[in-house]
């Protein structure tokens, strides 16, 4: 592990670092902000996985969602990996689109060529990149949380349900929460896993949540003037799920609020004092 | 004046505008963040016209600086004005360099040919903005302070010790206070304001000071791990010109914080509040 940055912010260290992954066969960066020390103690810290959405790198959340103010006064660790493999032999979206390949790893294993090779997200984000965390800094792993937006609000869900003993709060902003459902969560299933719908389910909140809901209460903030709101997010969907599998669901719709970090950055407090009070 | 952009934030909402501005005889594009009428009232409100540095446009503040929390407990309106002069007609820095020409316009009225047609950012800032802004918002125009960061603190310094009565109070992060003085200033004036320095004296917050100390108690927030610090900042020289003249002034020395608006989002509450309570 390499640290490309830190810098001192709210008393505590905002740090970039990169690594060679295993999992995705590539070098990857993400982002680790950690509380200061000397109001806090030298740790273990409770941990918060960030995981951002459609075109996003690790650098979006540390500078935009105003997270770090809060994250010192609660001594929290926040880990905001990036949102896909990258590199040189890493490939993309064949029009460059926004929405598939770089940027938009949709936080799952991949089954098929060529993005079989290094989109492994899933498997970078439950295995090797917490395992470095917790070698690295001084992180509980038996107290860690996961949220993100959007593309990364279906991520931190997807991964809360099948993994609620590892990261055992989740809360999302404005969420992909049924992917199989909507163009977005379309267009990367089918390259990514095929057209095996069957497949899918395994990475679909809406889907996972019906056989098998977890023990947290999820938090859910979706801001009602979000313009993808209608044909991409849909958040009644999950919440019906919840309701009818007894998943305990907190789905709060802000009045007025876009899609932007403008958004993220007005509840962010909200969302840190809700993991850390679980 | 045209809105660009609207986006519910805090409860208020951050705005982006442009407008045919005469002073500078181009489209200039500025930030206004508006508090929530339902907490505040229709207003008018005070105003804080925050000045960005180097290679900065309108954006940088209101995406990275955090500031709409507390504007928004607080009822303030924060401008945040381009910092140069913009569009194909204007001329750049010949060699495209960052400090000087677009995204450099150090808060002065060039006199040199050919950037005295469109660098006219002292008169834009202390006459034509502040005109269309208490025109087209609720703000009160006699409860108006300024702040900045870098070239943006240089601004605001120099504008407030020239204008006490419409700038009544003053802070920086980070500011050039004596540009006459160090490679960024002495780079920026030569060209804008010819060779000969005792022009120099009126956009020099050391000079400036000397001899006519404001009113209001200055407020300034300095990181020692800043890189800039020694070569081009050197607030020493400010402070001491202070003291001989009798200008209150604030000094913190913020132990470990850089350049960046990490830092800036470490101290922006602080300085809200130290411009309201004033």
């Amino acid at each position: 592990m390499k640290q490309e940055t830190a810098t001192k912010s709210f008393g505590g260290t905002q740090g970039v670092y990169s690594h060679s992954s295993k999992a995705c066969d590539c070098d990857m960066r993400f982002a680790v902000f950690m509380p200061p020390a000397d109001t806090h103690g030298p740790g273990p810290y409770p941990a918060l996985y960030w995981l951002s959405g459609l075109t996003c790198t690790e650098d979006n959340f540390i500078t935009k969602a105003g997270a770090q103010r809060v994250a010192a006064e609660l001594g929290l660790v926040i880990v905001a990996p990036d949102t896909s493999p990258r590199g040189e032999r890493v490939p993309d979206d064949p029009d460059g689109a926004y929405d598939f390949g770089l940027g938009a790893g949709f936080y799952l294993d991949a089954t098929e060529e060529p993005w079989s090779k290094h989109y492994k997200m899933y498997s970078y984000l439950t295995g090797e990149l917490p395992a470095l965390i917790e070698k690295e800094f001084p992180v509980d792993g038996n107290r860690c949380g996961i949220f993100g937006h959007s593309m990364g609000g279906h991520g931190a869900l997807t991964i809360h349900l099948k993994n609620p003993d590892k990261f055992k709060t989740c809360s999302a902003f404005s969420p992909i929460v049924a992917p199989g459902e909507v163009p977005w969560g379309r267009k990367a299933f089918s390259n990514y896993l095929g057209t095996d719908e069957t497949k899918w389910v395994a990475y679909d909140a809406t889907a996972l949540v019906a056989k098998n809901p977890g023990p947290a209460d999820i938090l859910i903030d979706q801001g009602t003037a979000d313009q993808f709101l209608e044909e991409q997010l849909q958040p009644a969907r999950f919440a019906a799920a919840c309701q009818a599998s007894g998943q305990s669901l907190t789905l709060r719709m802000q009045d007025g609020y876009d899609h932007s970090y403008y958004f993220i950055a007005s509840f962010m407090e909200d969302h840190l004092r809700w993991h850390h009070e679980r």
